[in-house]
């Protein structure tokens, strides 16, 4: 599966390709990338590229077998590589921590570590923050594929390289700055401030 | 000013833009893209397109004027438009709210407003939070463009009639739901849960 491949927007539509494949008459083996786009009122260029990016080809003339195509789904939005922390439990920290939409993707933040922190706290939605000096510790108990970064940038590539040395395959960094990571890392920075410029750039003058 | 079509990406090159034009020698009264894009080390196409989305085109075989130029990139990031409120002061309204990084790119987030709030409380970086029954009155007092709704999903439309009816131009919506809203007001959705699940579906297997 080259899930390298798969855009941002064909993940959100995995529900409802899922929804559909799953409500199928019994006994339907295969289904084609045409059919499917007629039914979803998708575009069938994007149903393909969707499908294609996500589970590989269909068979010429045949589509895809409905079984196969339900597995390479949901493998990309179950629980495998979905464990996370957050460094850094300022408010954005504490705000990642409770939200509580991460998990319908297979998402599973289990703790937040600050600086701040001296002696383990609850959240909100009562899991644990921290204290960042267990961070290395803590990476090497539990199986952490994903590591937040919410801390100033100024501390950010240090907590990066903490989170590489440990075994952390991808980096969701908040931190105004560019960081310098592992070729095997993925690594995807949220710069809140250039979205909402973006937004401001479409009004309608 | 096509604005509309400026990409994200495009944005966050115009500090480099600025800087290049602003140190060319004095009296440079003309620059080509493709000059440009070899002083900057970018893609001729991708300054081309770049300009071309957020100053027009340039003259064949002149190029663009350099103050014209300065001049449109500015205004890009310059503060007309830029006023903004946040509805919703949980955590991530008040991570928003102190947030520094905004104004880089005219961007002044004035207040946040919380039903929960009684009387106005100040935020860390001594921003307002108030009532959210004084937000419709404080729209109409200031001259508002942006409003970020961080509620949760089952209140967030009723958010987003009251700013459009209070001449919001663009809306930045966190809630987990999709909005409607008139057509001449902007809206950019920010799913989080998305952006993590698109950055574990690039970890290498």
């Amino acid at each position: 599966m080259k899930t390298a491949d798969v855009s941002r927007a064909a993940l959100g539509r995995i529900p409802v390709y899922l929804k559909y494949l799953k409500g199928l008459p019994p006994g339907t083996d295969t289904v084609s990338a045409t059919v499917i786009a007629r039914a979803l009122n998708l575009g069938e260029v994007q149903v393909r590229k969707d499908l294609g990016a996500m589970c590989g080809s269909g068979k010429p003339r045949v589509g895809y077998a409905v079984t196969d195509l339900i597995e390479s789904l949901e493998t990309l939005t179950d629980s495998r590589n979905g464990s996370t922390v957050i460094v850094g439990a300022g408010k954005l920290g504490r705000a990642l921590l409770d939200y509580s939409g991460f998990s319908e993707y297979g998402l599973n933040v289990l703790a937040a570590f600050d600086t701040t922190v001296t002696s383990t706290e609850l959240s909100q939605s009562r899991k644990p923050i921290l204290p960042a000096s267990g961070l290395s510790h803590y990476l090497n108990e539990y199986a952490v594929s994903i590591g937040v970064i919410a801390v100033p940038a100024q501390a950010a590539q240090e907590v990066c390289d903490l989170l590489c040395q440990n075994g952390i395959k991808a980096i969701w960094c908040f931190a105004p700055c560019k960081l310098k990571v592992p070729d095997e890392v993925a690594i995807r920075y949220e710069n809140m401030a250039l979205s909402l410029a973006h937004l401001k750039a479409q009004i309608k003058q």
